[in-house]
């Protein structure tokens, strides 16, 4: 099913219908608007997706009779007055896609129409349940549409209204106006008024309609229907209902307008991150209005009125930079964060402790699943919280060997295309690159290996060796599937092991011994060198390379301990930056669990808020931790943010990292696993990690082989595609651009927002991305690639 | 007024009864639960804060009649049937205040009384306005005593108690179990059960209770006294509720155990920021269980019961490392946040823009009041935005003076005890010392002026020379205000600059020619160094650094361009780093202000936020921006965090701002600044800003003249005490600590805590504490001093 885009036209003002509770006068308030819409001779639409009996009495039939000729329609009718979602139990139910569906292409036609005026009418309070049981506020959510909220003017109506009003904010909807019927007992309207007027809401108070009677007869209804039609056309001329009605035109006019100038205004006022903003036009910055569970609302900005909503659902598939774990706009998470925020704000956390963050430590823990593991750091973001990992590995180091690294320069061991963040300290651990060489107080400190790549090429799982390491680490490699070449325990005892770990050794001694350099560190980032340009590593070549550096502790300092079987480090400490690759990115809790390590220090950000908000942990190993131990507080790792370990990332990391921890077990990722088992059933995988990604395998297979493409890979939500470049690729490379431009464009369904990496082109979808989504997505690949 | 401590006792459990929605039934829920529990040989109590007619009619004497014997309890009493806020008009209204004390205080007697469960119950739903007219939600938060909701069973139920439900949820209470009627109809149970299984959360449906004779003569009261006899006999045994109790009493007994077991399990799992973890026992760790406004509520750690609650309201007078400003909790905030959460969770910023983004860029350039600065730069917290504001500064200067920075040092300029971070490059850029030197990779680049300090001593505002330069800047001197010494148009013209300036002149000079020393950048923390000691540096010392670097660009370079008087920089790149002092923490929207500077750059994170989430922005001029603009991607500032501009943190910086510019503009400051314009107006300072302090100037006369006291300062919402130290101070002495521990047992009210740097104290308020706090700890601070 195709997702919806929210609703926003030029030429309607379209705006949801809630009320605060039922029987608080929804359709009598619609009622009123469309009367007054019509009486200025502008056309009024009211729209009821579900209509029960007895929550709103054939409100489209009221409309009908007293809308002033404002057009009307029901899209599902049950007869029985009880929930929609208890009713729909014997009719057969629209699936709420469709019913989102069938809402927007309605406003939609009526937008082409001559159509000014829409309200589409909900069922119940705010959280009544739709047909299929959900809330109709998170059911109605992908639409957006401004919110018309009927206020309950009864006892008890205070709190209902502000409860009620709080439930829409923290789904992301705009409450733009408020009605309710004046009550002068309860004087309802006064305090919400005072109430809505501190958060720029306008409330409006109507008339109470006339008293129903009590017995029906003929002379009866006659009556009704005149004492309605006169309250009608009074409520409808009140001076506030027409100025609340210009206020909407008004709003909706200056809500285009503002996504219109938003561009301009940005790249007036914004200075952004990794942009080079010589050439960059306006145009070409996305304006995004909000966003819902994998798609961006963005605003579709041209010059003619979009008939089909000024808004477009594209596909967030660089999952924002490589967080989003559980979807935009998720309410749970939400929720959670609000819970945080109001029960403990941010407290400072240096001499103190409190539920999130210990709750987060101890499940954090749980979830790495490394023995080594016993201390977690807190700090914003996997830039500081490497930093904090190096200062870690270096003081361990240090220490362990007596060296005064105020005297002498301590190196760090990598791997060349290495990233760790934008600070200065982690910058000098990667190799000069496009990234960091003209930063002005960049100094590059350590030695970065070259290494195998694995990829796809023409179908084919391949280790494919740098040419100019052929001849230490032998030619390249086929496998008959991902999971063989992740097959280590295999692997290791092959003959190229033996080189990758000779290399290795070899390479190390001779920068120690002949170039006298120390090394305080190994830093990798276990399977796939992300920024540095989607780099898959042959997993081998990193376990070796941990492997050489424990078991050969004599390299790095002649009084080095020789390596034993004990959780204590040996040769370097070994730090796995997991910020990319780690919680689930890759299918699995942990990418070090690919390489069969258990490493010192982990660092883990990104998803592990589930993609909401900044948070980093770097754990560490008990020997690590005691390298900072002295009765010398100077000697203490002195490192801190001002928000450290703050409780809303903490509360919101916690309910992710079980979120997905249930993903992981329940089965939700059984189709995707199905998938790739096929391919892998004939190797030698039993006591290997499990291996597999939400894109085909079929995919994979036919892109490899598509002429301009030079390879592909995909593992857990990650998909790279390497596009050949007759400029030899790089950074620098253009050559992805083509194809990221016709996704942006998209297909019937959605566009899609991808980043590239010079001539590659990558797409990442969340942990709970819908199938239907991914395979549209698959298919516009294909329709560009083959 | 004192403020509450939360509820939570070992031999009570006390639980705040709230309604989905009024008539809900929260008095025959709350006379089942204690039917229940009097059955069980325990004993209950109830309580009813304020009571109006209709709302919950009678309910203490409901209880009276039907609840076998529990104590029943009610504080006010207003006759007529409508909310207790217009009830109120009528009455003696208690403040909202003294009406939490009183609940504390009867909850703490039944505590040490024989009562064994408690409930009290609010009137109407959760947002029904208490006496003062505040929602009970927000009014009844202070206590934060766990809850037990009563849902709706009605038409409509499911919505309204879902969002109660989330109110509460919101303002951070715990929602411990959920109670209705059952209704075979409308099912509600059904749904609601599904709803908080999901949650962990209980619910236990309850028979409905008989209805009430239409006509109520004798004999009908007779039977319906019966009936509700019957009911409460029936229902008071059902299994479920008997084992909700149970839950009910083990859920207090875990919490109370889990609070116990806190300290051991943080110094097991956490690694604390700058903490030197050798010695620390378990017991110096606080455990904040929650907080509100400006008080951690800390948990009581002690082996014996402590009938006044287990928890202790605590100031937290180091406003969380100075993040603090509009208090923890804020229920404003929350929503904004979760609203941002609904709206977007977090969306990519790179070619980019959302709503909250290009807001809070304008507002806060507005905010910032400086012409030069153009462009707003994103990252995640002070350190990483000051990386960011090194590299536009040295990215500048390399720029204009041609200096290829791969092959030589720049340094930056500087004063000694700078603080800007724990990144390594922001720790470059302070001088070695206690916070740095052991950092392996630390190099500090750069020269760094002592400076002359400002300070209080013996009720006088002193500025003190260092010994070592009085040559150069001649004796300390003596003002009659903190408004004359900030009296920079008039000071500027006396001997005083023209030594400063001659001095600073003469040391850029030898370190340029002499040393051949290179500067790409001057950075400064704007009247008050932070972390570096709380060094109050004289004003007019910052203002002739600016000047001379600015004035005299020759010194940097043959090659500099003459000054100009234009928004281009001049000399060196001026950054400021405000993320301590910026943003009304001194009690003006900027730091920069008082010394009538612009700088360049400028940095703020902490207060951006109100306190509340991590965010930081970087603002540069056009000058600066275009030293990165080229036909190259890779001459762009490449710098970007994966969360860069996320959605929560910009909405809710929004408004902070919002709220903060109000308090500063309508009049909510008024008191402090007569306070301390009274001591002032005798000095000739119309044109300079103004200079006050929450901190009352007659605490600074008296504690500047205490013995055991150096010298006192205080600005804004900061108060620092210098003690004196016959080892001489500085950030290993510990002479402080026994003033901390004095303030940490605090008085009859509230504890303090507050952090120390060497053998200086300090306390910061939010900017909206309360008088009555800041007085009451003045009131600590002159028994512990004086």
């Amino acid at each position: 099913m195709a997702p919806v885009g929210a609703g926003l036209w030029r030429t309607l003002r379209a705006h949801q219908v809630y009320g605060a509770n039922t029987d608080v006068g929804k359709t009598i308030v619609s009622t009123v608007l469309c009367n007054a819409v019509q009486r200025q001779k502008q056309r009024a639409a009211f729209l009821k997706p579900v209509s029960t009996g007895a929550l709103d009495e054939a409100d489209d039939r009221h409309l009908e009779r007293y809308g002033a000729g404002a057009l009307t329609k029901c899209l599902y009718q049950f007869d029985e007055p009880v929930s929609p979602h208890i009713a729909a139990k014997s009719k057969t139910i629209p699936r709420d896609d469709d019913l989102l569906a069938s809402i927007h292409q309605t406003l939609s036609g009526w937008a082409r129409s001559d159509i000014d005026f829409a309200l589409v009418e909900t069922a119940g309070g705010v959280h009544s349940p739709g047909p299929n049981g959900n809330s109709q506020a998170d059911l109605y959510r992908p639409l957006r549409l401004p919110i018309v909220l009927v206020a309950d003017s009864r006892l008890g109506g205070i709190s209902s209204s502000i409860s009620a009003y709080e439930s829409l904010v923290m789904r992301g909807y705009d409450v733009q106006s408020v009605l309710l019927f004046r009550d002068d007992y309860y004087q309802n309207h006064d305090y919400l008024g005072q109430f809505f007027s501190k958060k720029s809401i306008p409330l409006v108070h109507l008339p109470a309609p006339p008293g129903k009677p009590v017995q029906m007869d003929a002379d009866a209804q006659r009556r009704d229907e005149e004492a309605m039609h006169t309250y009608y056309r009074q409520a409808s001329q009140e001076s506030e209902i027409l100025r609340l009605l210009e206020e909407m035109s008004l709003t909706n006019k200056t809500r285009i307008e503002r996504l219109e100038e938003m561009t301009e205004k940005a790249k007036d006022l914004i200075w952004y991150p990794f942009t080079q903003h010589q050439g960059m036009q306006a145009k070409d910055i996305t304006v995004i209005d909000s966003a819902h569970d994998d798609y961006f609302q963005t605003f579709n900005s041209g010059s003619s009125a979009n008939p089909d909503s000024e808004l477009r659902p594209t596909f967030d598939a660089s999952a924002s930079w490589w967080t989003q774990g559980l979807g935009h706009g998720n309410p749970d998470l939400s929720l959670s964060a609000a819970y945080a925020a109001g029960r403990y704000g941010h407290v400072m956390f240096a001499g103190a402790v409190h539920e999130p963050a210990l709750s987060l430590a101890s499940d954090l823990l749980e979830t790495l699943d490394n023995p080594r593991f016993r201390k977690v750091f807190y700090t914003d973001n996997g830039s500081t919280g490497m930093e904090v990992a190096i200062k870690m590995g270096l003081r361990a180091a240090c220490d362990r060997y007596g060296w005064d690294a105020s005297q002498e320069k301590i190196n760090i061991l990598g791997l060349r295309g290495s990233y760790h963040g934008d600070t200065i300290g982690v910058m000098d651990c990667s190799e000069p690159s496009t990234y960091n060489k003209k930063v002005e107080w960049y100094r590059g400190r350590g030695h970065w290996f070259d290494f195998p790549l694995v990829k796809m090429v023409n179908g084919k799982w391949k280790v494919e060796v740098p040419a100019e390491l052929k001849e230490d680490l032998g030619a390249d490699s086929e496998f008959s599937s991902l999971g063989s070449l992740f097959d280590l325990n295999n692997r290791l005892s092959s003959e190229t092991s033996g080189r990758y770990k000779a290399y290795i050794h070899r390479t190390i001694k001779d920068l120690v011994e002949t170039h006298g350099m120390k090394f305080g560190a190994l830093i990798l980032e276990p399977v796939i060198l992300g920024a540095g340009g989607m780099l898959f590593c042959d997993p081998l070549f990193q376990r070796c390379l941990t492997d050489v550096v424990r078991e050969h502790p004599e390299l790095f300092s002649p009084n080095a301990p020789a390596a034993k079987e004990s959780p204590s480090w040996s040769g370097l400490p070994v730090i796995f930056d997991e910020v990319f690759t780690g919680l689930y990115r890759l299918g699995r809790p942990t990418s070090a669990s690919f390489l069969g390590v258990h490493p010192d220090v982990g660092v883990n950000a990104k998803l592990l808020t589930g993609g909401l908000i900044p948070l980093c942990t770097t754990t560490a190993s008990k020997e690590i931790f005691d390298a900072f131990s002295s009765p010398e507080k100077s000697d203490a790792l002195l490192h801190g943010h001002s928000y450290t370990a703050h409780a809303m990332g903490c509360t919101v990391a916690v309910d992710s990292l079980k979120t997905m921890s249930k993903l992981d077990k329940d089965g939700s990722w059984d189709g995707y696993r199905a998938d790739w088992k096929e391919v892998a059933s004939s190797s030698t995988q039993e006591s290997t990690p499990e291996v597999w990604s939400v894109w085909s395998n079929g995919l994979l297979q036919d892109l490899s082989s598509a002429e301009s493409v030079e390879s592909v890979f995909a593992i857990g939500t990650v998909l790279s595609i390497s596009l050949r470049d007759e400029q030899g690729g790089g950074y620098t490379s253009n050559v992805a651009k083509g194809l990221q431009q016709k996704l942006a464009v998209g297909g019937d369904q959605f566009n899609v927002h991808s980043r590239v990496l010079g001539n590659i082109l990558y797409l990442m979808s969340s942990v709970t991305s819908k199938p239907d989504s991914l395979r549209e997505m698959e298919r516009l690949l294909r329709s560009s690639l083959l």
